[in-house]
């Protein structure tokens, strides 16, 4: 690993779909972070320097170095958005409306459980030559969207009037799958889609880690 | 769908993992509330009327008819967890200390993306006669248990001396997946898993469904 200052909060990863929801989250709040990037072909995530932080030996892990004597350590993506969401209580993640509030985590449930996992298990499937196997789940993550769709008939962002953390896994899958989306079937997806891309924070996200 | 009561909360859905998982939670904060089953075989939850509810035609749904003027209906098992949860705070998702909390976060998060999730897939493509897929995907679901090995190295449960929302798809999975452990290799898990399986809430929601 890199030596690096050992002050506020370090987001260590690499360029990967999980790596890039937790940076967006991040600058989505505007926290002060900096990367640390693992270098996963030469295995830095099963070094055992690696392996005490994040015992699953996958990247994204947040270090927050700005919790008293020991520094936090965070594995899980999904965990990291959280933990930068209630950096900045009822920004991305709605607190003092209980309907906004569950809106929010049935998207962001529906995009992580529903689209993005199948997803990277699909790619993970493909990676031991199931191409078959692959095509069933991209197909019905891609099947999905028809429901983000109704979402986006209701509000412009996906669990309401504003950004929350429902938008974060949703751009970054569907900029993943953007060239098998028949976008002529997803009228309102592609609107917001475009919209979401040129947001600053999803843009610095995405770049994070290059 | 059956007729019912309409108030208090209604959990609509059938003996799966995510449904139960729902249930415990409900158990676990003591919510009150009454059960309707869905019957996924004759292609309930593919009516207009609960696609109504829930647009991917899933289950569970939830439905609180406790928030004012309009039921409030939420869909996503895991997004019913935290809104039982979140009933009784500070019980099974920790809120006063950070630490604790970003903990339970990070080990549901774990559970669910690492083997709830790709479990769940692996049947689906059991289901769509793709065998050998769906071995490769339980294998690395029963792999990714050394990982919750780890967790109980340090304490009693799986995000610390209590009972936790991490706990709850940890139960769940492990329950369906116990005839392939190797339980010779998880004794911690083996420990925590009998004392799961006698929990009240645990019993309650896995019989909910019946
Ligand atoms: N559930 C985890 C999954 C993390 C994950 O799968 N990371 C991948 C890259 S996107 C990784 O580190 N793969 C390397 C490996 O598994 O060896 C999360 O959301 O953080
Ligand atoms: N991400 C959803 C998944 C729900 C789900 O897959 N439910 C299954 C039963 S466990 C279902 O309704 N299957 C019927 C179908 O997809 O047609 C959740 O966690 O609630």
């Amino acid at each position: 690993m890199e030596n690096s200052a050992k002050n506020g909060i370090e987001l260590l990863g690499a360029k990967t779909g999980n790596c890039i929801r937790a940076a967006i989250a991040l600058e989505e709040v505007s926290a002060t972070y900096s990367v640390r990037k693992i270098r996963l072909h030469s295995g830095e995530h099963k070094t055992a320097g690696y392996l005490d932080l994040n015992p699953s030996g996958q990247v994204p892990t947040l270090i927050d170095h700005n919790q008293g004597e020991q520094p936090l350590v965070l594995a899980q993506s999904n965990a990291i958005i959280f933990y930068a969401a209630e950096m900045q209580p009822d920004t991305i993640l709605p607190v003092s409306d209980p309907r906004e509030r569950a809106r929010a985590l049935e998207r962001f449930f529906f995009f992580i459980t529903d689209v993005v996992v199948p997803s990277n298990t699909a790619f993970l499937l493909e990676r031991f030559g199931d191409a078959a196997g692959a095509a069933v789940l991209y197909q019905r993550s891609i099947a999905a969207l028809a429901v983000a769709e109704t979402y986006l008939g209701q509000h412009p962002y996906m669990a309401g009037d504003r950004f929350t953390v429902a938008d974060i896994p949703a751009v970054t899958i569907i900029s993943s799958m953007s060239s098998n989306i028949d976008w002529s079937q997803h009228s309102l997806l592609n609107r917001w889609y475009e919209q979401l891309m040129a947001r600053p924070s999803v843009t610095a996200g995405m770049h994070a880690f290059d």
